[in-house]
């Protein structure tokens, strides 16, 4: 079977943005069909990954709007919601119109606003944090459980079952910001040391401030086409050779380990047979670090540790930009931003730059990537392999 | 290529119900699934087409939660929003990932939940108006266009142009409602005269409130897989031998032809060409009537009739039950209802009981079906055809 190629991709900056949805969207569509010297009209696919546009901003029908905006009617449009692995389920998607040859040409934007969205009176932070909360079991949300308050309880179990240090998750938050710093568009580029972390505010007991993802504005786009095409686009281009997606229990505190997330083994497991690779074989990761400790539970997830023992990897430096398997070398959702459609079309925007060997200051040796995105506390989880041709 | 069969299918009651979306998806997930004699940890995939259960009820996450409430956990799920196309882009979706072999056993699920959910001491039916609204594009929105208010201004613009009666639209109506009396899981089961439509309070002049459809909820199902496998589920089943979707300007105002839909003859013609079908050879269809005027725009559309002639077949009779082409033997959106996420996918489920002879008493003769699926104002379009085997 042809093989689905990503011929170009860009993100816009992520932080906050003075734009709504709108123009987020936009910016990132045009930025990549100008880099590919695609005109809009010679779209057949457009999707948008977005969480919540409509509990946000009160805007609906944004696929339809975008393909307005930039020129790209007919081209069929949808809107593809899998919570903040909606930028995962999106690609999951234009996967699939390429690879089932509905579209030979498809573009994927993600995009989220959410900061300076609250009505007046009311907190952004609360506002966004509630329309994120939606997303959990109505048997866990009236309990008033927030997915700040599964990290918490899961880092404490994580440190106790493995003897973990509590300095382990803050390299992680280290890690993340020093690779940022070299991302134009990250929301932070600052450089953090382990006492910062350390020394933030409590959010979620063990939990700090600097272990958590901001909220940000921002977006991204992947533009992709059968691979006998792409060379007719582009000189360099990457293949998608496996992805997968799947879901654990939605209601978390019913699962049996809480420090394996299910969807992550399922998912990856899907994309490895797909992609006929093993773990040992990935040279860079993305991984959704919403919260410092699921870099921990994907790397184990994913096969690149053992259960327990991630926390080592990263204390030794092993996933730092020099390490063996550099980790968010885009600085993660850490310290790049969260923008929940946008940002699993981020990750594999710079799992596309490192394999085409255009990751700037960022670059590491790599052939091929992997790029994890998770929907809730990993209620949905996609996997995604991306390699060099 | 293996083509993509349906082998189940299933509606709820559409109407107001006492139940939240939450409800109503698992209701129809597990009638398609019982009656197929599928367990639901079976599934690879899970689609969910609805536009906005958070906008509606502050839920967010429901194909999560739907996995979870049946047992299909780990299927990989997503939500589907192409605002009133949902249904059809669901469907779309769920076609691709059979299509491109990402799985092999599909439940799509359409479903919404409209009535009864205002906050307090505001109108369901504004509420309700208003997040439909918001689908709109903001330069239009802003004027306060509804899209009962295209609605109007379309039938006078039609009714003028092509020197057709005013009763020719009510007879959409009284055909619709006529079809639904049959329908037992339809919204309204009550016959009603022209007289009645055309006495019925002004909405949007000269359309009037029978020419509109109800807000409804509901939801709907249709599990699918590939046809080389369909026998092993199904001794009977039917078979999508056509689909494609397409946008229109989301600018109403700025289309060039007011009485014309550009997504309905974008998406049918690759709709006909896929099947290698013409429109002579439909032998039922199911359109979206959510104003009696699309029913005419969208028979022009997709060929069944000329341009400006539509008002002629109906008046003629010949999209009766008893007429050459059916139309809405369901009772369409207008009898049945609209529950926005449900109702491209309650239309193909009245497309398949229809080909697999299993409409009871509303079963005509038909091989092979149409349904056209509206977003918007026909802002995003899909088609599907659907046949006997």
């Amino acid at each position: 079977m042809d093989r689905v190629a990503i011929i170009e991709s860009s993100m816009t900056d992520f932080g906050d943005r003075e734009a709504w949805v709108r123009g987020l969207q936009q910016e990132a569509a045009l930025a990549c069909l100008d880099d590919a010297g695609v005109e809009p009209g010679q779209l057949e696919h457009l999707y948008v990954s977005n969480m919540a546009s409509g509990e946000f901003e009160g805007q609906g029908g944004i696929p339809n709007m975008l393909a307005h905006d930039i020129g790209a009617v007919p081209a069929y449009t949808q809107r593809v919601d899998q919570t903040s692995a909606s930028g995962g389920g999106g690609l999951f998607a234009a996967w699939q119109s390429v690879a089932s040859g509905a579209s030979e040409l498809t573009l994927l934007v993600g995009a989220e606003k959410m900061t300076a969205t609250a009505p007046d009176g009311v907190d952004n932070t609360a506002f966004a944090t509630d329309i994120i909360a939606s997303l959990t079991h109505p048997v866990e949300y009236k309990h008033g459980v927030t997915l700040p308050s599964f990290a918490g309880l899961t880092a404490r179990a994580y440190l106790h079952a493995f003897d973990a240090p509590r300095e382990s998750l803050a390299r992680v938050a280290v890690k993340n910001h020093a690779n940022g710093v070299d991302n134009p568009h990250a929301h932070f580029r600052k450089v953090v040391d382990i006492e910062t972390v350390l020394d933030s505010p409590i959010v979620a007991d063990p939990l700090r401030l600097y272990d958590f993802c901001p909220i940000s504005d921002g977006s991204a786009a992947l533009l992709l086409c059968p691979e006998s095409l792409a060379s007719s686009y582009a000189d360099t281009y990457s293949v998608i050779t496996g992805i997968d997606g799947a879901t654990d229990t939605h209601v978390v505190h019913e699962r049996s380990d809480p420090t394996r997330m299910g969807g992550v083994e399922k998912s990856s497991a899907g994309a490895y047979g797909m992609a006929d690779r093993e773990p040992e074989e990935i040279d860079v990761a993305e991984l959704h670090d919403m919260f410092t400790i699921l870099e921990f539970l994907q790397m184990e997830g994913l096969g690149f540790a053992e259960h327990g023992c991630a926390w080592e990897d990263v204390l030794e430096g092993r996933t730092e930009r020099d390490g063996a398997l550099p980790i968010n070398t885009s600085g993660g959702l850490k310290s790049k931003g969260h923008p929940l459609g946008a940002s699993g079309v981020a990750q594999v925007d710079e799992l596309h730059r490192q394999v085409t060997g255009t990751a700037g200051p960022r670059q590491v040796d790599a052939e091929v990537g992997l790029a994890c995105n998770v929907g809730g506390f990993g209620n949905c989880v996609t996997s995604t392999i991306v390699e060099a041709v």
